[in-house]
């Protein structure tokens, strides 16, 4: 039975921080953005970084995969121990869309730091949680004086979950003999707040798409002809304040097919976190909260599935004033799925819905980004254990449960390797992911550090799966 | 009572016609944008350039007339006989934006000729039906052996039609003196189709506006906020979804408040033209018709008030997607108004409407561009008869009569002088007014040429207002 020093890990810590950071804003400075297709080439130089980092590190395999679409990066470091657990931990390199335009204070892809905060697109989501493991395995390896670590470590950092993961089943399908482990361990998820660090025991699921809408073959003249055509911005709207009724639940028939309610046991551990209304709204930038009727904001944004209109545009959009009937609109939507639902049945019933809807005159097009299956961890498995004391001795106070309304491919895990996902994520709600001036909290950061430098001695100790 | 040589007017344009193209295309190359702040100085640059053309075609009087926003131009040619008609020629100098992306197949500020067709933003809208007066006071001149036109020609060339007029009504009210006069012609409308030439009688007035929605203060995560936030974008399609009811009657309450309705006679003059639906969709480059139930095609367009979406944008537009809950969303809505209707009062409905709709959380911004009347002019009107008559004898076949859906600054005209408004035009509706690759078709625009060159003098002979 190995032994760590949380002084030692301190240290070690300590001593490393400023070339690690270093590092981390190397790989910030990579615009690696996997939904756009000008960026694959970022993209791959992110994933070759990061094993060229890994290797450094000391993993003795680091890969980068090939898929149909945009490159993974694996790595592996057997602890020379046969009986010891063997952990997976997944995250990505690939990072959502930033433009400085967008309201962005600094260049997204010029990291800075200010008043302790790191401001980077992908800071929190996800280069900076992927990160901390390769300071924290160092950091667990000088503190027991091991050279190679108590668990067999294998890391799978994939390029595209910020595009709903088109090609993750099929990479872990056909990796899955190398993928072979006891749980999986998922740093893409945030805590609670600062002062409340928390274990995350499930993720919603997510599908999107985009509704292409044609009418007239050209704009035409809104005085001339409106009013006797169809026009796709008004049926494209039509179709967005349709997604829900009065009662804001989404009104696509078959949409709710499935969903496991929660029970009145998850309402009460939801209840008992400290949630203020107030200081959550300043959370999501918001001024008043809105939903479905008769569940709280958190069982709204943790347990209920929803339908989000991420973006929608048609005709003139310029300045001044322009009198005509657009050719064509657009709208992008998203859902987020729970435990229960079936996001190919979800598909169908969106596409039915749509068709149902339009009027003749108007042409459409679907095309689904992806889908991300949900996902929900028991709470009583020794893995997680492991993660709330090592958490516990980071953070030095009592660990709550939560659960995320993201979507992450942990369910396809999941699925294929048939163990159980754990989450291990140090962001907070102001980390501001896929929003402009996106940061991470350096002092948090740097405890993700540790409990990843606690973890595996930990986890070899307490669990030996069978 | 002077005479009018037929063939001497046609023998005229005949040989002045390239000299004229030439000089339009000329104009035509001025992009004189007037709701793109940008342009200002091009529409500046239009009105200079088309005052030194007036004084090039003989006009003793050409000005240059200042506005709060963009410049007018003022020409005035007295027939020398104080018993003859005073007439005011109106038209507009600036134009619709148009941008080669928008689908143009040229550049719409560099005119081409192409199987008889003159392509260029602006060629029917209106520079090409200003331009032919030049041309068509020149032949009656020549045809008649005159010196000075048969009426007291004035011609007012405004600057911001294509921007609703905003500065219009104030700009006729300080020179209504030197506008003075007994009848206005609006030359800025089509005719029913090439083989079926007519004269309008009554226009569509307009108010348009843009709505911005304001949601959370930047764009969120819509895994973690979304549900439990409301979303300017759902917001911006939910109003444009209620503007109309299940029978595509507009939903706002009041909107109808004053309607004048069609009568029976006027139902059975539109039944009267050659309709034919296919034919009337190409026109529209559109692929089914729909509008308020219980109203033709042509009562839709021309006599009923209808509320348009000309743009809506909000959220993530690039490519892919991004699952972000957006921080605004916009909206651009054009309400076409018919006699009988208060331009102020729809307005203030739209904005109660609007105010009313909203949750809390969304804060919105109205800004209306202006709002242009309705108007009507009596069938029985001599100098209609004039008109009538002077097309008729271009064209060599009946006239018939018509309206027109879009919207001018005619009951502007109208309300201030205390003069009927006579319509004059020869675009065709697929000249793609407002749309890319507008054009104008040569044989109609030397048509608009002729009638101008034998309306002045029908009009002496026929009518001697008191």
């Amino acid at each position: 039975m190995s032994t760590t020093s949380d002084n030692a890990v301190r240290a070690y810590i300590a001593d490393h921080r400023d070339g690690f950071l270093a590092d981390l804003a190397e790989w910030l400075r990579i615009p690696s953005v996997s939904a756009d297709p000008g960026c694959a080439a970022e993209v791959r130089r992110s994933a070759e970084w990061l094993a060229g980092k890994l290797a450094e590190t000391g993993f003795p395999v680091t890969e980068v995969w090939e898929t149909e679409g945009l490159p993974a990066v694996f790595a592996e470091w057997p602890a020379g121990d046969p009986s010891a657990p063997t952990v997976l931990v997944y995250g990505h390199h690939d990072v959502q869309p930033a433009a400085r335009e967008d309201g962005w204070h600094t260049d997204p892809f010029e990291p800075v730091t200010v008043d302790g905060r790191l401001y980077a697109r992908g800071a929190a989501d996800d280069k900076g949680q992927v990160f901390f493991h390769t300071l924290g395995v160092r950091a667990h390896l000088a503190a027991t004086g091991r050279t190679a670590p108590a668990v067999n470590l294998k890391l799978l950092i994939e390029g595209e979950e910020e595009s709903g993961s088109p090609h993750f089943p099929a990479l872990i399908q056909r990796h899955a003999d190398r993928l072979a482990c006891d749980a999986v361990i998922v740093s893409d998820t945030g805590m609670w707040a600062e002062d409340t660090p928390t274990v995350c025991t499930g993720m919603r699921g997510l599908t999107d798409c985009q509704i292409d809408l044609f009418g007239p073959d050209q704009d035409i003249h809104s005085g001339s002809f409106g009013g006797a055509v169809p026009n796709p911005a008004t049926e494209a709207a039509r179709l967005a304040a349709a997604l829900h009724d009065a009662d804001r639940r989404v009104a696509i028939p078959g949409f709710y097919d499935g969903v496991i309610e929660l029970t009145e046991r998850e309402r009460e551990l939801f209840a008992e976190l400290p949630f203020e209304e107030e200081r959550w709204l300043r959370t999501a930038h918001s001024h008043a909260t809105l939903g479905e009727t008769g569940a709280t904001t958190l069982e709204r944004i943790w347990a209920r599935p929803t339908a989000e209109v991420n973006g929608i545009g048609g005709g003139y959009q310029g300045p001044g004033g322009k009198t005509i009937v657009p050719s064509s609109a657009q709208l992008k939507l998203s859902f987020r799925l729970v435990a229960g639902q079936d996001a190919a049945a979800v598909q169908q019933a969106v596409r039915t819905w749509v068709a149902d809807r339009l009027p003749a005159g108007i042409r459409h097009e679907i095309t689904f980004w992806g889908a991300t299956r949900p996902c929900l961890t028991p709470l009583d498995h020794p893995a997680l254990q492991s993660v709330v004391r090592a958490m516990g001795r980071a953070f030095d106070t009592t660990i709550r449960f939560t659960r995320e309304g993201g979507s992450g491919p942990a369910a396809d895990l999941q699925d294929v390797l048939g163990v159980p996902v754990l989450f291990l994520g140090i962001s907070v709600p102001s980390d501001g992911w896929h929003a402009p001036n996106e940061k991470v909290e350096l002092d948090l950061l740097m405890k993700g550090v540790e409990t990843a430098a606690y973890l595996w001695g930990d986890l070899a100790d307490a669990w030996r799966p069978s």
